[in-house]
């Protein structure tokens, strides 16, 4: 792309971020097309993907995008910018890594690793070159609630935060999920919504079963309570619960020393003299009403920063808060076969 | 009183239920005032109190009642059909097993005693006459959202229960009011509201204390959280904060296998365009405006259960329901310095 | 009924008052179960009923009670205190001012006259005794969220009145009904709403028939929307809608210089993950569950008022609201085949 | 912009929609401000306004725009695609009418002319041509509520529509403002709403003006209650307050036969245990933090049927409801010197 000639003014129209993406799979394939319909400033390049059909498939809707054949291929090449990683959580600790080597921000989806070490690995790897690199893709930083949950807190318009209750439910699961991933696919939201809202360390995490759903596979606790302490002491109960069998809802509520407040309640149309003496609305069936527009502004905050060479934006979170976050998660699974609390100890944060 | 002839038929106006209150307090006069202005089908006629200034001010408020010294004179007294029991905790015991002794129907604020053991005795005391006779001032079991929420319940529009969670704020309390008032005053209508909605006993607790608010008085540890478990593996959680300094909240979620269903939530007045760009509405001061009507309706099914001689009312808490809030109670305070979940073993219920 | 002797002081029980009760119908079969279950200081004595076997069988639960054979007679007996009249509106004129020159206090369920005309004789012939004797049946006055409005009105809260919007919903109506019924039994719910919350006169009002439902029967608008303006220029709109097949409902909102506020909007249990992704509450069938207290509490205050020798509760309807509510509906009649609005002049207020 | 050559396929980048903005006042510096930053597949290349020097610095904040001196050069300029025209109202109709000569697709901030008469020339001038080209910036339209209402409308969830209850509302206005920009103004939004959801012409309309504000500047009617008629009978009332000095709020409701639906009412962030016992949440100062959302999508639906060559979105406003609302308005304005309804017939709609 060459630059528009002004006849008045030598400004010209900025390049697009040319963006590679890894792995377009649900999740990969969302961002392609998001970034190709949605995302200002930014195209889609280079794709890759395990399966090079859907990669084929997915180049085919992002103009001017073509398929490579290996991640390697992706980050090396010249015609991008910056990386997308939507790939298997296994391969995201290397495929970041290589990213950073090449000097490319990226925009990993969660998780950063498979455990807190490999997470740790990416945290000193970017700290040893100087700059922010990695951002991950905990979008819900990105939702207007959780950002007027935040700016009424950092204003102190709550007081100190004592107690942070989340809530969070799912119609239903697909098959083969289990406890485990309660914690790591579900939880792990909530327990970067603590590092969002507090910015402080959990030092220790409590799960509690209750009598699970009829709706719940063999081996699933469904319902599931998690509770965390922060270092200054707040309390956090995260009530997971992923066979509601109705719709998508997370609800979160800060309990302060001066307010508390509420955000994710059900809004939009509200009906009245419905038939049988009802009124209410509808639940979306699963998360991408809720969380559409942070998805967007996650990704267009993103390009913002690299467009501007900060590479990360001020809201995201960093390759720190995916340390933290597998620390936590790995702690939270240790407590499924634990009584009482399990404690956590970060090692040192890079300054 | 005297029965007013028909001249068409026999029918005659039934006497009011002529009630004893002992312990005239803030409480003991709200009954008073209550039964003599608003309670059908009954009057307060003999009125005992510790300061016998007091019961003679709160007896000039009630007409046709007089005063006594003692407790045990109001329970014997002839023209007592039923006693009301406002004194101080320590007394129930001994008082609640007057009544049972002299036959009267009892309605006893709670505690029903001091401690489990206690309160045991007035479960065996009731059970060997082979009469219903206690009461429990649990009022809120009257409350129409407690109501609706164990009609939706118990007609299965929820499924299974699955976990219980309760709210319970006020704006601020007594000086001198400690973590053992916690449990005892505020915790235990939670620990009632379980054997109401659940149905069963309580078989663990765990007490948790989150950093405090800086409106708590030293020593206080509030907010604070506790998790109790049911033999069946309902999982309560009770969310008390009573210094917050705005107003009263009690609120309570049932999360079921088929729905969930939330009562006590702001209603009323609900203003918009107010100045500052505000929308909202007021939270009640205290108890009043929120439970004043559950309190009324509480002793209105008592009376009625008197007069037609079933003594304790459908909804009520018994005497039973009083010794295993105790037991509960106990098991709390002990888990304020316990790590972990305190067991609790309930003794055997006579059938 | 004889006083009770009290060993201390003098003060007797007083005498409950003696209500008799003329039309024991729906609504008046309501009220003598209201006054001899939950009404406290009064009891029914005397009913009589077009239909002696109604009046029976009414009398029948009414422990205390007689039935006789004529209006005249229950207004004369004297066993009776008070009277309620509940009997077809086109008798309500005579048997209030029969009651009026008893000199007994009188309780008479809406319309007090079948035109404007006979009820400025009731309000004439009440004023030339010198006392209070007419309570009007608009029990609405009575209601908790009416009386929240009015005072958060009457506090300034609000500021001037500008706009009061008026919702009224039935889910169906008997057979029979029409447009006049709309007016004169719907309609007039909020007509002597507008006395009640604003305290001025109605100057004019114009009546605006939609498109109609098709589940509303050959001949009726439904819904239907008047228009008043009152004597200082506030404006209310009255949507009427009497076929939604769904629930009750009434909803008010003041649009005030300062801040506007409704009440009446859905509360009670909230349900969430409901099956088919839905969340929302129930709407009562009738009026019943929304304004069962307003009739007690209507009832309670009219026997206090008796009690105390007043004759009329301080918020409720006079007869001079009802000749105003009869002179405005018989405005909204003419106005279903006018063009425009129709103008009100009242006749002069005696003071 | 070139088109980059992909290695494995010939798809090409597409070329983004270079937009020619005239008048870039407060609204139209936003609309170039959307472009430039949030407009996917567009970009700002001709600007010009009024006054020289406000293009200039708008044109500097949007890369790789120029300033010409006239409107009539915007239109013409080779590097314009499609003309945003955001110039005061009384060009509107000239300008458009040169768009359409020129060929060029429009969205035309409201309104579409200064009369009914004018804005028919438009319409046959755009249909003469035999292809679209007029989009005209009514963008509540997709506003996500009125989305959902509409959706819910045309699934026939709420059966046949009534009655649509409009409320509309701002803090304040500037000054100056007088009845008749309440109505060409504030009122059109709701006029075109009309259109949008019930789809059919208005035949008649009414204006009513009760007591105003004390806020409100001498002159100005305010609140003001427009009551509108279409042609199948439907009623719809706008109510109107502008001097709320609270905040900025529009709601509406659907009555319809087989239920009713409200949008617009408060959401986000609820807060509760507020000092001074309060619970509530914002309302916005002003229509953007409500309708930021509704122009991106408005502008980004604009640019994709300009893109795909259809030139108007499905759901845009087009020269006729243009037309029809400018017949409207007029009404309205006739009908506030007029009593009761004054009657609006439309021209023939091209077919």
């Amino acid at each position: 792309m060459t630059a528009t000639q002004s006849a008045d003014r030598q400004t010209t129209v900025p390049q697009d971020i040319r963006v590679g993406v890894i792995g377009v799979g649900r999740m990969g394939a969302d961002h392609v097309e998001r970034i190709s319909r949605r995302i200002k400033g930014a195209r889609v390049s280079v794709i890759s993907d395990y399966l090079r059909e859907t990669a084929e498939k997915v180049s085919a809707a992002a103009p001017g995008s073509r398929v490579v054949d290996t991640p390697e291929e992706v980050i090396s090449a010249e015609d991008v910018d910056a990386v997308l990683i939507a790939s298997p959580g296994q391969f995201h600790r290397d495929q970041v890594l290589a990213a950073i080597a090449a000097g490319k921000p990226v925009l990993c989806e969660k998780p950063l690793a498979m455990n807190p070490s490999d997470a740790y690995d990416v945290v000193l790897a970017e700290h040893g070159t100087g700059r922010a690199y990695v951002s991950l893709g905990f979008m819900r930083r990105f939702d207007a609630g959780y950002g007027q949950l935040k700016d009424a807190l950092d204003a102190g318009e709550l007081g100190a935060p004592l107690i942070l209750n989340c809530k969070h439910r799912n119609a239903d699961v697909l098959p083969g999920f289990t406890n485990v991933h309660m914690v790591y696919d579900s939880a792990v939201h909530e327990i970067d919504a603590i590092s969002f809202f507090l910015e402080e360390p959990v030092v220790s995490v409590q799960t509690l079963t209750p009598r699970s759903t009829e709706n719940a596979p063999e081996g699933l606790s469904d319902p599931m309570l998690l509770l965390f302490r922060t270092a200054s002491g707040t309390l956090v109960t995260d009530e997971l619960y992923v066979n509601t069998r109705s719709g998508y809802e997370v609800r979160t509520e800060l309990v302060g020393s001066q307010g508390s407040a509420t955000i994710g309640q059900e809004s939009g149309l509200v009906s009245t003299q419905l038939p049988g003496g009802r009124w209410g609305g509808a639940v979306p069936a699963d998360f991408r009403p809720r969380f559409l527009d942070a998805y967007d502004a996650e990704v267009q905050a993103w390009i913002a920063a690299v467009a501007d060479g900060t590479n990360v934006a001020v809201r995201s979170a960093t390759a720190w808060d995916g340390y933290a976050a597998a620390a936590v998660c790995e702690a939270a699974e240790q407590s499924l076969s634990a009584d009482g609390a399990v404690e956590i100890t970060l090692r040192e944060r890079p300054s």
